[in-house]
């Protein structure tokens, strides 16, 4: 009994449908430095259903409780474009498929889809799994059947797909046919140690794409470097589901990178992967992804990395000038990147002039203060500092140099006391200020040395300023700057605030830590009384 | 007149040889970032010679004065394998070759190659180059011929070919036509943007390589994250030079990457690339570049990343125990490389047995307590401690559900003081504990609270264990978890350490930055004396 049958596929082919499947949270995880809260996993899930990716898979609920966590609330939460996948393996060897723990827990998840790993190759089944290539057979056609019978679209994982037909094909595809006579949705091809090259990749799914009328799907890992190939040429010999990550994040070298294939397949193939409205927000769900990971953004990635479209100064900036399609293979803006020319003091005019004009509109690029503020702006990077999701910490310097800033207030005295020693280490921190003559003293206690500040200005401020009040701050990042230094090393701090309407963020840079959040703090206080005022 | 024939290329293919040219000082230094000093060339040069690659193309005198010094100091250098490419252009349009200032300086280096960059994109010549196409002809055959006759080995970089000839076949056989009858050493294929697919790549390559005599080469970008793929297939194509840099490092997404290109033609097609003893440098040969080009190593890089063959999954860790080509697609000593099993709640018991038996050995994988130490472990980690990175606070962990722990001191008080208003902020941390009855009590300022923590604590516990001056913090690293939570966020730190010899890392977790840096720093402390006593 099939679930789809030729009809299906042949009709994905022909209208030239990828299906994408996002495993970022549950392989991608495997990366090394990654550990997704159940909150980071959340908001991943939202932005890949934000972009419209069609199958999410989410996890393995039976591996950690934070998955099994996640699943619960998984179950009261509406996605718009996109549908979850969990994962698990099949039954266990001579077990009964209905008392397998595992297998009938994913069956009785509310999850449209179910991924389920199985073995393929048979020095794989004798020598890791431990039983014989019948019983395996029977594990995949036992818990295929069982999960499709309870309503569940089986993705059947073919782990070590590659490595099994090379090394037994009459065994490797047998395997599928167990899980395609059970019902199975699809048969994802895995090159799980990421061995095999395009070429082989190629050949090999063009055979299993003639031999079953179920949809085949595709799964690289990136070992030799050709993942995103590989995966290209499986669609190209007929598969019609693609598997990969966000950034291309997995164990070891990573998985098929989707910020690389989903452009590949629909700008350059034609093919149809995701809403086309949606291929501008790629670069952001890059960025976003490996800020939530805390990651370091990619940088030559395709497509999406900080520098994909960076060109050095020389020929190849005045070539970019003449006709920009010599030297960049499609318009950065297609994928939300922008092109950057690097080491040009014009373009950085050019990218600093209209903040200036925003203030004061009198000044143009070729004003003398112009080339100030941008020779400032040079200085702070070098120290560390980092504009860019830092506007408000921009602007303000800006203003400063416009002499268009006054203070709002002075500080007259500040101390932060912790004793890490005792159980609940609640931070001090006193705070004087001066406001225009009048002086306040107070003092609070928070969360660390930043929250125990931050309650305390604000608490010395609100009596001049009611209106900070409404100031919230939202996000704060610290990262280390040349950590090699270790607890000497600079630090910057990211602080994102609001108020309920507007956001705005700020920065501080220093080798301490509590001068850096000071000066971020400062900032965002200040972004708001100038806003106000 | 052709300076090699037919029977050099089917040697050359018959004998499986490959011929690697290195760009990394050429378009690598285009890398957004990179900016090598003249003595860094001069390291670079010595490593790619002690790897053995065939041609070193080391830069363009008439671009920047660097290069040109740099030239001056390698004609008094003997190098053991390599060969040295001086990068230039044809002559400019409409200019008499014998005068042509930087083409007759070309010829004039001892070096034994020149690159030659020409156009073949006939609406380049036309809108970039602006000239006729008969000219642009006219510029490569004058320019080939004048360098050959001066005992050159030219490589005709055909800039744009793949462009070029899917806008104008015969046009861009023309320009090929004319390196060739000019004497050309090489035709070198150039996928300039990057745009183009494997499989194009392999067709285009295979026309190339049937209708000339001279050896081809090929040379990719990234730009669709297939310049790998794409530089095997045109090797499959009958192309016999490659082109690339180490780790990719090139502009925009970078280009074909030499350390994963050299074991994939070398130990997966079989080819002869470089002298095989030398293929166990690898991994320091990349290290080595990252290192020069003060970026950080290579993370998940095939073969040669930090991460290429660490395992995360308990699965897959289980199977590396059992047959390690189950998730390993080489033996990663091969490439100079190593394992590393990561410590995570998705680890299974077969991830943590290792170490627990380093500390008991008479404990196995189904002790009730090895259970209770992956439960601890997964409760952990739900809190958002994470040990991959943090191996040592996971042995304390172990020895302290072993009991096989006493605390080397008791901490009677501790207090941190800041004070953010000052211009110099050094933070102040005083410090009583208690050794063995005897109680100590001093005082250390450092830079932040973290450093004048450490500093104080040290200070303390010297007089009691002489040894821990050895110690030293080598690397401090903050995370934001759910950073949602602004400043009353949890924090995790991760601290490295050394005493020169041994490098341990260690972890903390708290909503207060101090405590979590304190857990971290005790661990540390804690960490070297267990292991000296």
């Amino acid at each position: 009994m099939l679930l789809f049958d030729a009809k299906y596929k042949e009709e994905c082919i022909s209208m030239r449908k990828i299906e994408i499947l996002d495993s970022t949270l549950r392989d991608g995880s495997q990366t090394k430095g990654i550990s997704f809260t159940i909150q980071d996993k959340i908001k991943i899930i939202e932005i890949l259903d934000f972009l419209g990716i069609h199958i999410i898979e989410a996890g393995n609920p039976f591996s950690n409780p934070k998955d099994r966590e996640l699943f619960k609330l998984l179950s009261e939460k509406k996605l718009l474009n996109s549908s979850i996948a969990v994962f698990g393996s099949t039954r266990k060897p001579n077990s009964n498929i209905e008392t397998d723990g595992p297998v009938s827990a994913v069956a009785d998840l509310p999850v449209e889809y179910v991924s389920i790993v199985g073995k393929c190759w048979d020095y794989h089944v004798t020598n890791v799994l431990n039983t014989t290539l019948e019983e395996n057979l029977k594990m995949i056609t036992d818990t295929v059947r069982y999960l499709t019978k309870k309503g569940k679209k089986v993705i059947f994982d073919a782990e070590h797909f590659f490595n099994s037909y090379s090394n037994n094909p009459e065994y490797a595809m047998k395997t599928l046919e167990a899980a395609c006579d059970a019902g199975a949705y699809n048969l994802s091809l895995c090159d799980t140690n990421g061995a095999y090259f395009p070429d082989q990749i190629f050949e090999i799914t063009s055979k299993v794409v003639k031999m079953f009328n179920t949809k085949v799907g595709i799964h690289c890992h990136n070992d030799t470097g050709m993942a995103v190939a590989a995966s290209i040429m499986a669609v190209k010999a007929g598969a019609c589901q693609v598997q990969g990550t966000i950034n291309g994040y997995g164990e070891r070298c990573g998985n098929a990178d989707l910020c690389t294939l989903i452009p590949n397949l629909q700008l350059k193939m034609g093919l149809d992967c995701i809403d086309p409205k949606n291929m501008k927000n790629l670069t952001y769900v890059s960025k976003s992804l490996s800020e939530i990971a805390n990651l370091l953004p990619e940088e030559k990635s395709p497509y999406v990395g900080l520098n994909a479209f960076a060109h050095k100064a020389g020929m190849h900036s005045d070539a970019i000038a003449k006709a920009a399609d010599s030297y960049e293979h499609i318009s950065p803006e297609i994928v939300g990147n922008s092109r950057q020319i690097l080491m040009s003091e014009v373009a950085g005019r050019g990218a600093i002039i209209n903040i200036i004009k925003s203030i004061d509109p009198t000044i143009d690029r070729n004003s003398q203060i112009t080339a100030q503020i941008l020779a400032t702006l040079k200085e702070r990077e070098l120290e560390g500092y980092q504009y860019e999701g830092a506007e408000s910490s921009f602007e303000i310097l800006i203003r400063k140099a416009l002499h268009k800033y006054k203070p709002f207030f002075k500080l007259i005295s500040f101390k932060v006391i912790d004793e890490p020693s005792g159980n609940e280490n609640n931070s001090m921190a006193m705070i004087k200020i001066d406001v225009d003559g009048q002086e306040e003293i107070t003092a609070a206690e928070g969360d660390g040395p930043v929250n125990a500040m931050d309650k305390a200005l604000r608490k010395a401020l609100e009596r001049f300023y009611p209106i900070i009040r409404e100031v919230k701050l939202t996000d704060y990042k610290v990262r280390v700057l040349d950590s090699n230094a270790a607890t000497a090393a600079k630090v910057r701090v990211i602080i994102q605030s609001s108020d309920g309407i507007k956001h705005w963020s700020t920065i501080g840079v220093s080798t301490n830590i509590i001068d850096a959040s000071w000066n971020a703090l400062v900032d965002s206080i200040e972004y708001k009384l100038l806003i106000e005022n």
